[in-house]
């Protein structure tokens, strides 16, 4: 069956966006050929996308997972019924509430590739919930002091198993998997 | 002129201490001779500490930055005045509020060597100040959820450059240089 990663970019001090949702502190950072080869080889690997319901707002003209780079199905949390939409290729499929249901949808769909889910809430209910595999992380040098965290918040301790860790230019990436608590 | 960073022990998600201060979470977990050497290798470099005040309550029972595995000089913040203390070879002297004095005076000690930025106030206090060089962080496999922020809370963006990454076992210890804002 598809495994479950979180998969996110983060500050130094874990946070996945400013207070506002922004992200351009990641932007204009040193990169080396072996950065954007490492991220393409992850996402080649990903089979669908769990996102969480503050994207469901704005399907219709926001952001897409992945800037549209994956073409791969994508379900998104609401709290409301809501059609399927399809658009620029992958089609978006919306929950209601029920994160396991979306989980387990997207798993079908991911067939043996990874679901990747995206976001700091969708992301703590699932490890929560241990349908979590594998945390994934670039580390970007920022300190943003506050800001939207990932894993902060999350109820329970957690213990993690340090998997990889690459490191070339500016970013580090953090492969870990989570063990049973 | 003596050197500053922010050295310390944080989990993935951040967080130096759980709420309880506690940091059992990190014990146990698996080491590699390089972690050792590593941490030595960086504990060699120190030539004095400088903590913050709620390590100035417990000072004559309490806990001793780095164990006491350190015989240098401990600069320690408080609010009201105390004579200094000497404790199992090094001198513990207090420092009434003026976190640039005690940063001073420690750097006067420390000579060519650097100084150890210890817990989370002093060291967004310093980095706000623009008085901290280097910021090196052992990373340990755990997600506490909730704890004491090592850099959250900072007021301000931080731009960081990333200089060392090494990785062995369980832990990641990263090494990033503060950047100018």
């Amino acid at each position: 069956m598809s495994r479950v990663m979180i998969h996110a970019t983060v500050t130094v001090d874990g946070f996945m966006a400013d207070l506002d949702g922004g992200i351009d502190w990641g932007f204009g950072l040193p990169s080396a050929p072996e950065d954007g080869e490492l991220v393409r080889r992850v996402c080649e690997e990903i089979g669908a996308v769990v996102g969480g319901a503050n994207k469901t707002q704005t399907i219709e003209d926001g952001e897409i997972p992945y800037g549209g780079a994956l073409q791969v199905p994508v379900y998104l949390m609401t709290h409301t019924e809501h059609e399927p939409v399809e658009r620029d290729g992958p089609t978006f499929t919306f929950v209601v509430d029920d994160i396991r249901k979306a989980v387990r949808l997207a798993q079908q769909d991911a067939g043996d590739k990874w679901v990747s889910l995206l976001g700091g809430q969708i992301g703590r209910q699932c490890l929560a919930l241990g349908l979590v595999d594998e945390i994934q992380l670039h580390v970007v040098p920022v300190v943003l002091g506050k800001g939207i965290p990932l894993l902060a918040g999350l109820e329970s301790q957690l213990r993690l198993e340090r998997l990889e860790t690459e490191a070339h230019a500016a970013e580090v990436h953090l492969r870990y998997r989570v063990l049973a608590v």
